[in-house]
Protein backbone atom coordinates (compact mmCIF):
# COMPACT_ATOMS: atom_id res chain seq x y z
CA UNK A 1 0.00 0.00 0.00
CA UNK A 2 1.61 3.77 -1.26
CA UNK A 3 2.02 5.33 2.03
CA UNK A 4 1.35 9.08 2.24
CA UNK A 5 3.09 11.87 4.45
CA UNK A 6 0.89 11.87 7.54
CA UNK A 7 2.50 15.34 8.77
CA UNK A 8 -0.16 16.55 6.40
CA UNK A 9 -2.62 15.96 8.50
CA UNK A 10 -0.98 18.70 11.52
CA UNK A 11 -1.40 21.27 9.09
CA UNK A 12 -4.60 23.51 10.82
CA UNK A 13 -5.16 24.59 7.37
CA UNK A 14 -7.18 27.69 6.94
CA UNK A 15 -6.45 28.31 10.26
CA UNK A 16 -4.94 31.55 10.38
CA UNK A 17 -6.36 33.49 7.58
CA UNK A 18 -10.17 33.12 8.23
CA UNK A 19 -9.80 34.18 11.67
CA UNK A 20 -7.86 37.30 10.57
CA UNK A 21 -10.98 37.64 8.54
CA UNK A 22 -13.41 37.53 11.18
CA UNK A 23 -11.82 39.56 13.41
CA UNK A 24 -11.43 42.52 10.31
CA UNK A 25 -15.27 41.88 9.68
CA UNK A 26 -16.69 42.03 12.99
CA UNK A 27 -14.20 44.99 13.43
CA UNK A 28 -15.60 46.88 10.49
CA UNK A 29 -19.34 46.00 11.56
CA UNK A 30 -18.39 47.36 14.73
CA UNK A 31 -16.43 50.54 14.32
CA UNK A 32 -17.21 51.52 10.61
CA UNK A 33 -15.65 54.64 10.73
CA UNK A 34 -12.21 53.37 11.58
CA UNK A 35 -13.26 50.58 9.45
CA UNK A 36 -12.42 53.38 5.92
CA UNK A 37 -8.80 53.74 6.95
CA UNK A 38 -8.23 49.53 7.97
CA UNK A 39 -4.77 48.42 6.86
CA UNK A 40 -5.59 44.33 6.26
CA UNK A 41 -2.23 42.93 6.58
CA UNK A 42 -4.28 39.13 6.26
CA UNK A 43 -3.36 37.31 2.59
CA UNK A 44 -1.67 39.67 0.10
CA UNK A 45 -2.97 40.42 -2.71
CA UNK A 46 -1.71 42.28 -6.27
CA UNK A 47 -3.03 45.88 -7.75
CA UNK A 48 -0.96 47.04 -10.29
CA UNK A 49 0.45 45.12 -14.11
CA UNK A 50 3.52 44.88 -14.51
CA UNK A 51 5.67 48.14 -15.84
CA UNK A 52 7.01 48.51 -19.39
CA UNK A 53 10.17 47.72 -19.08
CA UNK A 54 9.67 44.45 -17.54
CA UNK A 55 6.92 43.60 -20.13
CA UNK A 56 9.57 44.43 -22.90
CA UNK A 57 12.18 42.58 -21.75
CA UNK A 58 10.14 39.30 -21.13
CA UNK A 59 9.01 39.41 -24.60
CA UNK A 60 12.64 40.41 -25.76
CA UNK A 61 13.53 37.17 -24.29
CA UNK A 62 11.11 34.89 -25.51
CA UNK A 63 11.71 35.84 -29.14
CA UNK A 64 15.45 35.46 -28.42
CA UNK A 65 13.67 31.86 -27.74
CA UNK A 66 12.14 31.61 -31.16
CA UNK A 67 15.64 31.63 -33.16
CA UNK A 68 17.69 28.73 -33.42
CA UNK A 69 21.07 31.39 -33.24
CA UNK A 70 19.85 32.94 -29.69
CA UNK A 71 17.73 30.12 -28.39
CA UNK A 72 19.10 29.43 -24.52
CA UNK A 73 17.16 25.34 -24.34
CA UNK A 74 17.82 24.41 -20.59
CA UNK A 75 19.07 27.12 -18.70
CA UNK A 76 21.33 26.25 -15.72
CA UNK A 77 19.96 24.78 -12.71
CA UNK A 78 21.29 28.31 -10.38
CA UNK A 79 20.12 30.75 -13.07
CA UNK A 80 22.05 32.38 -16.05
CA UNK A 81 24.98 33.87 -15.28
CA UNK A 82 24.05 37.36 -16.65
CA UNK A 83 21.44 37.65 -14.06
CA UNK A 84 23.46 36.20 -11.04
CA UNK A 85 25.99 38.75 -12.04
CA UNK A 86 23.57 41.60 -11.95
CA UNK A 87 21.80 41.01 -8.92
CA UNK A 88 25.50 40.73 -6.76
CA UNK A 89 26.57 43.83 -8.39
CA UNK A 90 23.29 46.17 -8.15
CA UNK A 91 22.10 44.42 -4.65
CA UNK A 92 25.19 43.95 -3.25
CA UNK A 93 28.88 44.96 -4.62
CA UNK A 94 27.09 48.59 -5.56
CA UNK A 95 25.83 48.41 -1.71
CA UNK A 96 29.55 47.77 -0.80
CA UNK A 97 28.15 43.85 0.36
CA UNK A 98 30.83 41.13 -0.04
CA UNK A 99 28.78 38.75 -2.36
CA UNK A 100 30.35 36.65 -5.12
CA UNK A 101 27.93 36.23 -8.39
CA UNK A 102 28.15 32.49 -7.84
CA UNK A 103 26.24 32.94 -4.26
CA UNK A 104 23.13 33.80 -6.10
CA UNK A 105 20.89 31.31 -6.84
CA UNK A 106 17.72 32.29 -8.71
CA UNK A 107 14.27 30.80 -8.52
CA UNK A 108 11.17 30.34 -8.65
CA UNK A 109 10.15 32.81 -6.17
CA UNK A 110 10.30 33.31 -2.59
CA UNK A 111 7.91 30.87 -0.90
CA UNK A 112 9.51 28.02 -3.25
CA UNK A 113 12.77 28.52 -1.64
CA UNK A 114 11.29 28.64 1.53
CA UNK A 115 10.33 25.20 1.18
CA UNK A 116 13.08 23.99 -1.05
CA UNK A 117 15.73 24.91 1.51
CA UNK A 118 14.45 22.20 3.95
CA UNK A 119 14.99 19.36 1.57
CA UNK A 120 18.98 20.24 2.18
CA UNK A 121 18.78 20.83 5.77
CA UNK A 122 18.63 18.05 8.66
CA UNK A 123 15.74 16.56 10.56
CA UNK A 124 17.06 16.93 13.99
CA UNK A 125 17.16 20.77 14.10
CA UNK A 126 15.73 22.70 16.67
CA UNK A 127 13.77 25.40 14.90
CA UNK A 128 12.73 29.06 15.85
CA UNK A 129 10.14 31.33 14.35
CA UNK A 130 9.34 35.32 15.05
CA UNK A 131 5.51 35.19 16.23
CA UNK A 132 3.57 37.11 13.86
CA UNK A 133 5.44 36.02 11.01
CA UNK A 134 4.98 34.53 7.41
CA UNK A 135 3.31 31.29 8.20
CA UNK A 136 4.85 29.19 5.00
CA UNK A 137 8.13 28.73 7.82
CA UNK A 138 6.00 26.74 10.50
CA UNK A 139 4.07 25.30 7.66
CA UNK A 140 6.61 23.97 5.56
CA UNK A 141 8.42 22.61 8.89
CA UNK A 142 5.46 20.67 9.63
CA UNK A 143 4.68 19.28 6.58
CA UNK A 144 8.50 17.93 6.21
CA UNK A 145 7.55 16.50 10.03
CA UNK A 146 9.66 18.83 11.97
CA UNK A 147 7.17 19.52 14.43
CA UNK A 148 4.85 17.97 16.83
CA UNK A 149 0.89 18.28 16.60
CA UNK A 150 -0.52 21.65 16.16
CA UNK A 151 -2.12 23.43 19.38
CA UNK A 152 -5.63 24.77 19.74
CA UNK A 153 -3.70 28.35 19.55
CA UNK A 154 -2.68 27.42 16.12
CA UNK A 155 1.07 26.74 17.68
CA UNK A 156 2.78 23.69 17.39
CA UNK A 157 4.88 21.55 19.66
CA UNK A 158 8.67 21.62 18.75
CA UNK A 159 9.06 25.06 17.23
CA UNK A 160 10.48 27.61 19.44
CA UNK A 161 8.40 31.14 18.79
CA UNK A 162 9.51 34.07 19.85
CA UNK A 163 7.07 36.97 20.36
CA UNK A 164 6.97 40.04 18.48
CA UNK A 165 5.10 42.36 20.66
CA UNK A 166 5.11 46.14 21.62
CA UNK A 167 8.00 45.78 24.04
CA UNK A 168 10.05 44.66 22.21
CA UNK A 169 9.24 47.23 19.53
CA UNK A 170 8.54 44.18 17.18
CA UNK A 171 11.86 42.75 17.31
CA UNK A 172 12.07 39.12 18.95
CA UNK A 173 14.50 39.11 21.67
CA UNK A 174 16.97 36.81 21.29
CA UNK A 175 16.26 33.07 22.48
CA UNK A 176 17.54 31.47 26.19
CA UNK A 177 18.25 28.44 24.85
CA UNK A 178 20.18 26.97 21.79
CA UNK A 179 18.46 26.63 18.67
CA UNK A 180 19.68 25.51 15.10
CA UNK A 181 18.04 27.42 12.84
CA UNK A 182 16.36 30.59 13.46
CA UNK A 183 14.21 32.50 10.86
CA UNK A 184 14.22 36.24 10.41
CA UNK A 185 11.89 38.67 8.39
CA UNK A 186 12.79 42.17 7.62
CA UNK A 187 10.98 44.19 7.62
CA UNK A 188 8.51 41.70 9.20
CA UNK A 189 5.59 40.24 6.90
CA UNK A 190 3.39 41.21 8.52
CA UNK A 191 3.98 43.80 11.14
CA UNK A 192 6.04 45.79 8.90
CA UNK A 193 8.82 46.36 12.01
CA UNK A 194 12.64 46.35 10.52
CA UNK A 195 15.40 45.70 12.69
CA UNK A 196 18.25 48.11 13.38
CA UNK A 197 21.58 46.88 12.49
CA UNK A 198 22.20 46.45 16.60
CA UNK A 199 19.33 44.50 16.99
CA UNK A 200 20.37 42.52 13.52
CA UNK A 201 24.23 42.27 14.91
CA UNK A 202 22.85 40.48 18.34
CA UNK A 203 21.21 37.31 16.24
CA UNK A 204 24.30 36.89 14.62
CA UNK A 205 26.63 37.02 17.49
CA UNK A 206 24.62 34.70 18.50
CA UNK A 207 24.42 32.79 15.40
CA UNK A 208 28.29 32.56 15.36
CA UNK A 209 28.37 31.64 18.99
CA UNK A 210 25.77 29.12 18.74
CA UNK A 211 26.77 27.45 15.22
CA UNK A 212 22.92 28.51 14.47
CA UNK A 213 21.82 29.23 10.70
CA UNK A 214 19.45 32.62 10.04
CA UNK A 215 17.21 32.15 7.08
CA UNK A 216 16.69 35.85 6.77
CA UNK A 217 13.89 36.54 4.49
CA UNK A 218 14.45 40.15 2.91
CA UNK A 219 10.86 39.62 0.95
CA UNK A 220 10.26 43.44 1.96
CA UNK A 221 13.64 44.79 1.89
CA UNK A 222 12.55 47.79 -0.47
CA UNK A 223 10.10 49.24 1.39
CA UNK A 224 12.60 50.29 3.84
CA UNK A 225 13.11 53.89 3.81
CA UNK A 226 15.51 54.87 6.65
CA UNK A 227 19.02 54.92 5.41
CA UNK A 228 20.67 53.51 8.87
CA UNK A 229 18.47 50.19 8.55
CA UNK A 230 20.15 47.52 6.73
CA UNK A 231 18.35 46.16 3.85
CA UNK A 232 20.74 42.77 3.98
CA UNK A 233 21.59 40.87 7.21
CA UNK A 234 24.83 40.52 4.87
CA UNK A 235 25.63 44.07 5.91
CA UNK A 236 26.60 42.72 9.22
CA UNK A 237 29.81 41.63 10.07
CA UNK A 238 30.12 38.15 10.59
CA UNK A 239 26.69 37.11 8.78
CA UNK A 240 28.77 35.29 5.69
CA UNK A 241 29.82 32.70 8.26
CA UNK A 242 26.00 32.10 9.69
CA UNK A 243 23.24 33.55 7.89
CA UNK A 244 21.38 32.86 4.04
CA UNK A 245 18.75 35.77 2.89
CA UNK A 246 15.80 34.82 0.39
CA UNK A 247 15.04 37.81 -1.69
CA UNK A 248 11.78 38.37 -4.26
CA UNK A 249 10.94 40.52 -6.80
CA UNK A 250 7.17 40.65 -6.38
CA UNK A 251 7.20 43.20 -3.78
CA UNK A 252 8.61 46.30 -5.16
CA UNK A 253 7.52 47.58 -8.60
CA UNK A 254 4.85 45.25 -9.17
CA UNK A 255 6.96 42.17 -10.33
CA UNK A 256 4.27 39.94 -8.65
CA UNK A 257 3.01 36.68 -9.88
CA UNK A 258 5.65 35.72 -12.47
CA UNK A 259 7.78 33.82 -10.16
CA UNK A 260 11.01 34.57 -9.62
CA UNK A 261 13.37 34.99 -6.53
CA UNK A 262 16.30 34.23 -5.59
CA UNK A 263 18.15 33.21 -2.29
CA UNK A 264 21.71 34.44 -1.28
CA UNK A 265 23.78 31.49 0.22
CA UNK A 266 28.10 32.68 1.08
CA UNK A 267 30.54 30.38 0.30
CA UNK B 1 24.52 23.71 15.13
CA UNK B 2 22.30 23.69 11.77
CA UNK B 3 22.37 19.77 10.53
CA UNK B 4 21.81 19.13 6.67
CA UNK B 5 20.37 16.52 4.74
CA UNK B 6 22.73 13.61 4.87
CA UNK B 7 21.22 11.52 2.61
CA UNK B 8 22.58 13.88 -0.50
CA UNK B 9 26.24 12.29 0.84
CA UNK B 10 24.86 9.11 -0.44
CA UNK B 11 24.50 10.12 -3.92
CA UNK B 12 26.78 8.76 -6.17
CA UNK B 13 27.16 12.20 -8.51
CA UNK B 14 28.23 12.08 -11.71
CA UNK B 15 28.93 8.22 -11.89
CA UNK B 16 25.69 7.24 -14.97
CA UNK B 17 26.66 9.82 -17.35
CA UNK B 18 30.71 9.98 -17.77
CA UNK B 19 30.47 6.39 -17.59
CA UNK B 20 27.99 6.61 -20.51
CA UNK B 21 30.86 9.33 -21.63
CA UNK B 22 33.55 6.97 -21.36
CA UNK B 23 31.74 4.03 -23.21
CA UNK B 24 30.62 5.97 -26.29
CA UNK B 25 34.07 7.59 -26.33
CA UNK B 26 35.93 3.99 -26.66
CA UNK B 27 33.33 2.69 -28.63
CA UNK B 28 33.48 5.63 -31.25
CA UNK B 29 37.37 5.19 -31.42
CA UNK B 30 37.11 1.48 -32.02
CA UNK B 31 34.36 1.37 -34.07
CA UNK B 32 34.84 5.09 -36.39
CA UNK B 33 32.65 3.59 -38.90
CA UNK B 34 29.43 2.39 -36.42
CA UNK B 35 30.47 5.84 -35.03
CA UNK B 36 28.89 7.93 -37.67
CA UNK B 37 25.29 6.55 -37.13
CA UNK B 38 25.57 5.89 -33.07
CA UNK B 39 22.44 7.66 -31.30
CA UNK B 40 23.78 8.82 -27.95
CA UNK B 41 20.87 8.14 -24.80
CA UNK B 42 22.90 10.12 -22.64
CA UNK B 43 22.35 13.21 -21.24
CA UNK B 44 20.03 15.24 -23.17
CA UNK B 45 20.42 18.31 -24.77
CA UNK B 46 18.53 21.09 -27.28
CA UNK B 47 18.55 21.82 -31.00
CA UNK B 48 15.20 23.35 -31.58
CA UNK B 49 13.67 27.16 -30.75
CA UNK B 50 10.15 27.56 -29.93
CA UNK B 51 7.86 27.51 -32.29
CA UNK B 52 6.39 30.62 -33.75
CA UNK B 53 2.91 30.06 -32.29
CA UNK B 54 4.35 29.60 -28.86
CA UNK B 55 6.72 32.39 -29.69
CA UNK B 56 3.34 34.45 -30.13
CA UNK B 57 1.47 33.50 -27.25
CA UNK B 58 4.06 33.86 -24.98
CA UNK B 59 4.18 37.81 -25.67
CA UNK B 60 0.63 38.13 -25.58
CA UNK B 61 0.33 37.13 -22.22
CA UNK B 62 2.99 39.00 -21.08
CA UNK B 63 1.57 41.96 -22.70
CA UNK B 64 -1.76 41.10 -20.54
CA UNK B 65 0.27 40.80 -17.57
CA UNK B 66 1.07 45.32 -18.88
CA UNK B 67 -1.96 46.16 -18.33
CA UNK B 68 -4.35 46.54 -15.40
CA UNK B 69 -7.66 45.64 -16.77
CA UNK B 70 -6.05 41.83 -18.00
CA UNK B 71 -3.41 41.39 -15.60
CA UNK B 72 -3.09 38.44 -13.49
CA UNK B 73 -1.19 38.45 -10.16
CA UNK B 74 -0.72 35.54 -7.90
CA UNK B 75 -1.87 32.63 -10.50
CA UNK B 76 -4.00 30.12 -8.70
CA UNK B 77 -1.41 27.21 -7.05
CA UNK B 78 -2.81 24.04 -9.47
CA UNK B 79 -2.74 26.21 -12.90
CA UNK B 80 -4.77 28.14 -15.00
CA UNK B 81 -8.29 26.90 -15.08
CA UNK B 82 -8.27 27.78 -19.14
CA UNK B 83 -4.78 25.82 -19.49
CA UNK B 84 -6.13 22.89 -17.40
CA UNK B 85 -9.35 22.99 -18.90
CA UNK B 86 -7.55 22.79 -22.84
CA UNK B 87 -5.54 19.42 -21.10
CA UNK B 88 -8.39 17.36 -20.15
CA UNK B 89 -9.89 18.17 -22.99
CA UNK B 90 -7.57 17.78 -26.04
CA UNK B 91 -5.08 15.23 -24.00
CA UNK B 92 -7.62 13.29 -22.52
CA UNK B 93 -11.42 13.64 -22.94
CA UNK B 94 -10.76 13.92 -26.87
CA UNK B 95 -9.57 10.66 -26.79
CA UNK B 96 -11.90 8.78 -24.60
CA UNK B 97 -9.71 9.06 -21.75
CA UNK B 98 -11.57 9.92 -18.32
CA UNK B 99 -9.84 13.25 -16.74
CA UNK B 100 -11.73 15.97 -15.36
CA UNK B 101 -10.18 19.55 -15.24
CA UNK B 102 -9.26 19.62 -11.81
CA UNK B 103 -7.29 16.71 -12.01
CA UNK B 104 -4.52 18.07 -14.16
CA UNK B 105 -1.77 20.03 -11.91
CA UNK B 106 0.33 22.30 -14.04
CA UNK B 107 3.60 22.76 -12.58
CA UNK B 108 7.31 24.01 -13.40
CA UNK B 109 8.36 20.59 -15.38
CA UNK B 110 8.01 17.11 -15.18
CA UNK B 111 11.41 16.77 -13.19
CA UNK B 112 10.67 19.12 -10.68
CA UNK B 113 7.01 17.38 -10.08
CA UNK B 114 9.19 13.96 -10.10
CA UNK B 115 11.17 15.51 -7.08
CA UNK B 116 7.77 17.34 -5.51
CA UNK B 117 5.87 14.45 -4.95
CA UNK B 118 7.60 12.31 -2.54
CA UNK B 119 6.42 15.59 -0.08
CA UNK B 120 3.71 14.20 -0.35
CA UNK B 121 3.99 10.63 -0.17
CA UNK B 122 5.25 8.34 3.15
CA UNK B 123 9.21 7.97 4.01
CA UNK B 124 7.98 3.80 4.41
CA UNK B 125 6.97 3.26 0.82
CA UNK B 126 8.98 0.07 -0.58
CA UNK B 127 10.38 1.59 -3.80
CA UNK B 128 10.56 -0.09 -7.35
CA UNK B 129 12.23 1.55 -10.54
CA UNK B 130 13.38 0.23 -14.26
CA UNK B 131 16.52 -0.31 -14.97
CA UNK B 132 17.51 1.58 -16.80
CA UNK B 133 15.86 4.67 -16.51
CA UNK B 134 15.54 8.29 -15.74
CA UNK B 135 17.98 8.70 -12.62
CA UNK B 136 15.64 11.23 -11.38
CA UNK B 137 13.49 8.61 -9.69
CA UNK B 138 15.93 7.10 -7.82
CA UNK B 139 18.15 10.71 -6.91
CA UNK B 140 15.07 12.22 -5.19
CA UNK B 141 14.39 9.14 -3.16
CA UNK B 142 17.78 9.09 -2.16
CA UNK B 143 18.23 12.48 -1.19
CA UNK B 144 14.27 12.00 0.41
CA UNK B 145 16.31 9.58 2.40
CA UNK B 146 14.27 6.45 0.90
CA UNK B 147 17.08 4.17 0.51
CA UNK B 148 20.12 2.81 1.90
CA UNK B 149 24.08 3.65 0.90
CA UNK B 150 24.56 3.84 -3.01
CA UNK B 151 26.85 -0.15 -4.16
CA UNK B 152 29.96 0.05 -6.33
CA UNK B 153 27.70 -0.76 -9.57
CA UNK B 154 25.40 2.24 -8.81
CA UNK B 155 22.22 0.98 -7.46
CA UNK B 156 21.11 1.74 -4.06
CA UNK B 157 19.97 -0.39 -1.53
CA UNK B 158 16.40 -0.31 -0.72
CA UNK B 159 15.40 0.44 -4.05
CA UNK B 160 14.03 -2.85 -6.06
CA UNK B 161 15.39 -2.14 -9.46
CA UNK B 162 13.28 -4.52 -12.54
CA UNK B 163 15.73 -4.86 -14.93
CA UNK B 164 14.54 -3.89 -18.55
CA UNK B 165 16.16 -6.12 -20.91
CA UNK B 166 16.38 -8.26 -24.21
CA UNK B 167 14.71 -10.93 -22.64
CA UNK B 168 11.76 -8.81 -21.86
CA UNK B 169 11.55 -7.19 -25.03
CA UNK B 170 12.98 -3.82 -22.13
CA UNK B 171 9.43 -3.70 -20.48
CA UNK B 172 10.08 -4.58 -16.93
CA UNK B 173 8.16 -7.77 -15.63
CA UNK B 174 5.99 -7.42 -12.43
CA UNK B 175 7.77 -7.63 -9.59
CA UNK B 176 7.60 -10.92 -7.43
CA UNK B 177 7.20 -9.44 -4.23
CA UNK B 178 5.08 -6.11 -2.70
CA UNK B 179 6.06 -2.81 -3.50
CA UNK B 180 4.23 0.12 -2.32
CA UNK B 181 5.56 2.38 -5.46
CA UNK B 182 6.76 1.83 -8.80
CA UNK B 183 7.77 4.31 -10.78
CA UNK B 184 6.90 3.45 -14.97
CA UNK B 185 8.01 5.15 -17.57
CA UNK B 186 6.93 4.99 -21.47
CA UNK B 187 8.31 5.79 -24.00
CA UNK B 188 11.11 4.76 -21.66
CA UNK B 189 14.19 7.34 -21.11
CA UNK B 190 16.40 5.77 -22.43
CA UNK B 191 15.58 3.12 -24.34
CA UNK B 192 12.81 4.02 -26.27
CA UNK B 193 10.96 0.92 -25.39
CA UNK B 194 6.78 1.27 -25.50
CA UNK B 195 4.91 -0.69 -23.09
CA UNK B 196 1.46 -2.12 -24.81
CA UNK B 197 -1.77 -2.15 -23.32
CA UNK B 198 -1.68 -6.04 -22.49
CA UNK B 199 1.75 -5.25 -20.59
CA UNK B 200 0.40 -2.60 -18.51
CA UNK B 201 -2.89 -4.01 -17.64
CA UNK B 202 -0.67 -6.45 -15.33
CA UNK B 203 0.24 -3.83 -14.28
CA UNK B 204 -2.66 -2.01 -13.17
CA UNK B 205 -4.01 -5.13 -12.08
CA UNK B 206 -0.33 -5.79 -10.00
CA UNK B 207 -1.03 -1.97 -8.28
CA UNK B 208 -4.83 -2.75 -7.56
CA UNK B 209 -3.93 -5.98 -6.06
CA UNK B 210 -1.07 -4.65 -4.11
CA UNK B 211 -2.46 -1.28 -3.16
CA UNK B 212 0.30 -0.27 -5.28
CA UNK B 213 0.69 3.48 -6.57
CA UNK B 214 1.84 3.65 -9.94
CA UNK B 215 4.33 6.61 -11.06
CA UNK B 216 3.38 6.94 -14.93
CA UNK B 217 5.89 8.99 -17.04
CA UNK B 218 4.52 9.76 -20.11
CA UNK B 219 7.21 12.37 -20.99
CA UNK B 220 7.71 11.05 -24.31
CA UNK B 221 4.20 10.08 -25.16
CA UNK B 222 4.36 12.45 -28.45
CA UNK B 223 6.52 9.92 -29.71
CA UNK B 224 4.31 7.28 -29.91
CA UNK B 225 3.93 6.19 -33.88
CA UNK B 226 1.56 2.84 -33.49
CA UNK B 227 -1.63 3.58 -32.89
CA UNK B 228 -2.36 0.48 -30.80
CA UNK B 229 -0.16 1.47 -28.25
CA UNK B 230 -1.33 3.57 -25.01
CA UNK B 231 -0.10 7.36 -24.60
CA UNK B 232 -1.38 6.95 -20.96
CA UNK B 233 -1.89 4.93 -18.44
CA UNK B 234 -5.65 5.68 -17.68
CA UNK B 235 -6.51 4.41 -21.11
CA UNK B 236 -6.17 1.34 -19.08
CA UNK B 237 -9.44 -0.14 -17.22
CA UNK B 238 -8.74 0.37 -13.18
CA UNK B 239 -5.36 2.51 -13.89
CA UNK B 240 -8.10 5.94 -12.18
CA UNK B 241 -7.51 3.79 -8.64
CA UNK B 242 -3.96 3.28 -8.61
CA UNK B 243 -2.18 5.63 -11.04
CA UNK B 244 -0.54 9.22 -11.51
CA UNK B 245 0.45 10.49 -14.81
CA UNK B 246 3.62 13.03 -15.73
CA UNK B 247 3.65 15.20 -18.84
CA UNK B 248 6.16 17.43 -20.22
CA UNK B 249 5.36 19.81 -22.75
CA UNK B 250 9.48 19.84 -23.59
CA UNK B 251 9.68 16.66 -25.32
CA UNK B 252 7.32 17.62 -28.84
CA UNK B 253 7.15 20.52 -30.40
CA UNK B 254 10.52 22.40 -28.92
CA UNK B 255 9.28 24.14 -26.27
CA UNK B 256 11.84 22.36 -24.21
CA UNK B 257 14.10 24.45 -21.37
CA UNK B 258 10.73 26.88 -20.65
CA UNK B 259 9.41 25.00 -17.48
CA UNK B 260 6.29 23.82 -18.02
CA UNK B 261 4.59 20.24 -17.58
CA UNK B 262 1.58 18.52 -15.72
CA UNK B 263 0.96 15.47 -13.85
CA UNK B 264 -2.62 14.17 -13.43
CA UNK B 265 -3.96 12.94 -10.57
CA UNK B 266 -7.43 11.36 -10.85
CA UNK B 267 -10.07 11.89 -7.54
Amino acid sequence: MAYLNENYLKLQAGYLFPEVARRVREFCEANPEEAKRLIRCGIGDVTEPLPRAAVEAMQRAVEELGHRESFRGYGPEQGYEFLRTTIAQHDYRDRNIEIADDEIFISDGSKCDCGYILDILGDQNKVAVPDPVYPVYVDTNVMAGHTGEGRKDGAYDGILYLPCIAENNFVPDLPKEHVDLVYLCFPNNPTGAAASREQLSRWVDYAREHETLLLFDAAYEAYISDPELPHSIFEIPGARECAMELRSFSKNGGFTGVRCGFTVMSK
